[in-house]
């Protein structure tokens, strides 16, 4: 497959050298395209001819930070052939993760929930290089990623090199968010990691193991078996559920005189877990795991963990207590990486907490840099910052008012640039945007077909409210992903016919339309063949059912038949066997 | 089950204090037995009337330090309710060793070749309880083994404890014999555990990784992925077998650029591979592996293993020379445990560089401790130190002289009690014991019918030159394991009606007999579905019918219904998918 490419290739550039005049067009076709679609303003046209000598033996360079959601579904959508990929990434293997709190307790293999990522793009009909490496400092001046290798053998690690390139993107994830709570990287699990399931996974054996021996006291055997999991989330609810399976169902049968020292204890600062789902949802979890004996603690804060107890403050009393455990992790939210903070000051964005990129996922501020899944979020433009321009745009005559009927031709255009217009008109209940002018004002004002420029920011005043950051889930980032990724195979195409909506700001359209997050339901897995799932429409569902749809639709989204085949099997095993406890 | 067994303790123990008589005799039947099977001379049978009391609320305790093939194969086989067992060791799993050259390509899991202890015990009719925990000094003085804890958690490691037993099984198997090779420990790794299996997996992904990024040299990559063997022993045969396959099979497809760069090396010290095995299988597997470009390097020693380099010393020319390396693996034999060393200064076998038992199994010199597998070797008794004893049992008249038709009564015993006398018949072609006194002997002695002790000497000399001690395999150690639990379950019946040959040296019987190696033969998977296997009586098979043998036995050899599915699930996952090069 590739070799038979490389003998296209080398025929290609040769016809290239040959017919010059053939050679330059196509290049400019393929450089514009690019650029304009990376950062359309920065490229003036005579660069394009300049490069394009030197093009004709380069092709566009687009280095890939990354192997998670986004960095791979980037990778698996992506079809241009005339790229240059190299990807940089610590980890050579794409991990499914939501299926990691199931790895913790050995329902499913670490191994079966992994991908190599040569595996990954080894079908791709255009040449993908992957290098096992950390990225340590983007430098957009030289357009340069630094890199280092993060073996620790007799290989010689920690040694440097650069990778060029035209285009970037930033995929590489966030870190745990520890919230600067003393002691907790020390002690702590963290669970986004395949590492990080197996350490889990062996430190629960761990603690049954360290409870059995005859040298340990009853008050010891109590606090080793008390599992802590901080954060209320679908991952610490899935995870805390995962270990009260894995206690009941397996490890009581092999250590039949601990039973009655284990606990699971699941804490939650806010008032309640699972927050970001249903009130229903809610309230059946925190029933389920009461009739579980998992104690459910909420509106207490962590102030400290040491190595053998949690200090807590309540919230409500703010009175401090400690909480003697065995072992505890910790899944309360995400933080940035040191590299992208770094960056982040880099490019003027050092006063934010995370990374902004405009709705097209450009970062911003910084030309051909992208940035997807959780180490950025979308800065959605407001409204009211455009205001004027889009009732400019819509005055084509230039009189100061607006007829309703001049917005026929913007209408969408302004619908699909703030996505916050329709989630407004879902909102209201309205059905289009004309009863939303129509909405907000006087009597007299709805009668008049024509609004002033005071009239129309009133109406449109309350529509920014609605905007919404994007959950930082696989979903999310699997989206970004290939949307990115189909962005860059229409780039010539669509820098010739441009698809996406009028810049209101600027003339012309945008080349693309901007990135829209289609939302398709969330689960958590409560334990015991129990899902909660909520579904577009506000569509709940609970109990036996629901988890059945969850292994359908785990097992349809992994990422290859090899790595389905073997959950399908880790599953039915487990079913037959059990969990396996030896501590490997 | 246990707490049925429980009841029935205890009601049982009641009934024992209701009617002191019947306890009494019950229980110097048990501990008679059991005193007289470990070691018969030392027990005087007041002492098992003044124990009585105290024993009718007492079992026996048994230890077992190891959870290898010995000690799980002691812990299967044992049946005797009548015994408290506690088994120490740092594995809480028993790991079916012959698969680890195939997990430390992927080409069956880790997990698929381990059964917890805890699994394999808790079918037992009676308390089996396991300790997690390292076995650092045997006191036989007061018959206790001190033990501590191997976690290195937030659970306290290190805390010490002891373990009283009455029989103590030691079956810590052996350590990897570096035969102080500088730089050895540092820089190789072993495979003897399952982690190191692991280890050898990362670290294979991690050269092909390293050996992938731009900052790598031409002559860095060569070096890099340079895979060394060191010891043409089985293990190490079929480790550079597997790798070969894995490079070639998979690895290639990934890395398709390094292939160039790739090379397997094994070194051995003597004059030929695989020499403990029939001259064909040797011969076929250099062939071979010459075919698959696996260097075969024999009669040079390493004397040195720096971080990137072997020094190599060519034993014919006593040449040295260097030799550049990215993974070397060390597979030359095995080494006594300092914890066995300690223990045999202890008990006056300081000087010698295995443990030795007798042929009982039971460690020389120390009452009620048995020593299997890896860990000792038998020490045989030779037929010339026992010939007066012999002479003079055979001789019931005590004339000076034997008949031959004497030995009608003994011949069985010797036969047994010395196992070289039946090797020596075997490999002189003699039918019987009778020819084997008329051997050697002159004509006139020959046609006698008596024989002095000065001719019965003469006809038994050569006996002891087929003494051989057995080696150091799983199938030894199993064997071992099986024989010692059906003397433990048989103590009582035995002590009764002793079974064993007679005691040359003493009166009476032994109550056992013997332990007897039965040799089921040896498989050397060579790589590329092709396996030599050397079966009883000279039966060897090469090739790939050999190959599917060895798929069956080992299938069916595996310890549990679990592995057994896991384990052909994951010959069938790399038939179709190939192995995972993902490095986790």
């Amino acid at each position: 497959m590739r070799g038979s490419y490389y003998t296209f290739y080398q025929k290609a550039s040769n016809a290239f050298r040959d017919h010059l005049t053939f050679s330059k067009i196509l290049v400019v076709c393929t450089i514009s395209g690019g650029g304009l679609v990376a950062y359309s303003d920065v490229r003036p046209f005579n660069n394009v001819y300049a490069d394009a000598a030197q093009a004709t033996i380069k092709k566009k360079k687009v280095v890939v930070l990354g192997t998670g959601w986004a960095g791979t579904s980037f990778l698996k959508n992506l079809k241009d052939p005339s790229l240059d990929v190299q990807v940089v990434s610590p980890c050579n293997y794409f991990a499914f993760t939501p299926l990691l709190p199931s790895v913790t307790v050995g329902t499913v293999e670490a191994r079966s929930v992994v991908e190599p990522i040569r595996n990954i793009v080894k079908k791709k009909d255009f040449d993908v290089r992957f290098k096992e490496a950390e990225c340590f400092k983007i430098d957009t001046v030289n357009q340069k990623v630094h890199c280092k290798s993060i073996q620790n053998t007799n290989v010689d690690g920690n040694q440097e090199f650069t990778v060029d390139y035209d285009y970037l993107v930033i995929a590489m994830g966030a870190r745990a968010n520890t919230f600067n709570t003393p002691g907790v990287v020390e002690n702590a699990h963290f669970l986004k990691e395949v590492e990080d399931a197996l350490r889990i996974r062996r430190s629960i054996i761990d603690c049954f193991e360290r409870a059995s021996l005859p040298s340990v006291s009853e008050d010891e055997k109590k606090r080793i078996l008390h599992f802590v999991v901080v954060g209320g989330g679908p991952t610490g609810v899935e995870f805390a559920a995962e270990l009260h399976d894995f206690l009941l169902e397996d490890l009581v049968k092999l250590y039949p005189d601990l039973e009655k020292y284990t606990t699971i204890t699941l804490l939650e600062a806010g008032d309640h877990i699972l927050s970001m789902f249903d009130k229903r949802i809610t309230d059946f979890a925190e029933e389920k795991f009461k009739r579980d004996g998992i104690n459910v603690k909420t509106g207490s804060m962590v102030v400290k963990v040491s190595d053998k107890s949690i200090s807590l403050k309540e919230r409500s009393t703010g009175e401090t207590k400690d909480l003697p455990y065995g072992m505890v992790v910790w899944s309360t939210g995400i933080g940035t990486r040191p590299v992208v903070m770094d960056f982040m000051k880099q490019i003027g964005q050092g006063n934010r907490r995370v990374m902004a990129t405009d709705e097209w996922l450009r970062v911003e501020g910084v030309p051909n840099v992208y940035a997807l899944g959780d180490c950025a979020t979308i800065n959605q433009r407001k409204v009211m910052e455009d205001i004027s321009a889009i009732f400019s745009k819509a005055d084509k005559n230039k009189s100061g008012k607006l007829n309703v009927g001049d917005f026929a031709e913007v209408i969408n255009d302004i619908i699909e640039r703030y996505p916050q217009v329709e989630l407004h008109l879902k909102s209201k209940k309205l059905k289009n945007f004309v009863e939303l002018l129509q909405s907000n004002q006087d009597d007299a004002a709805k009668k008049a077909t024509q609004l002033d420029i005071e009239k129309f920011k009133k109406a449109l005043s309350e529509v920014d409210t609605k905007m919404k950051s994007l959950p930082p889930t696989a979903q999310v980032a699997a989206q970004q992903g290939e949307y990115l990724a189909k962005c860059f195979n229409r780039m010539k195409e669509c820098e010739e016919n441009p698809e996406g909506p009028i810049r209101f700001r600027d003339s012309g359209r945008h080349h693309f339309k901007p990135f829209r997050y289609k939302h398709l339901g969330q689960f958590a897995p409560l334990g015991g063949e129990q899902t909660a799932a909520q579904l577009p429409g506000d569509w709940v569902s609970m109990g036996y059912g629901a988890q059945w749809l969850w292994y359908s639709v785990y097992a349809s989204k992994l990422v290859s038949w090899r790595t389905r085949i073997l959950v399908i099997g880790d599953w039915g095993r487990r079913f037959i066997f059990g969990r396996d406890s030896s501590k490997i």
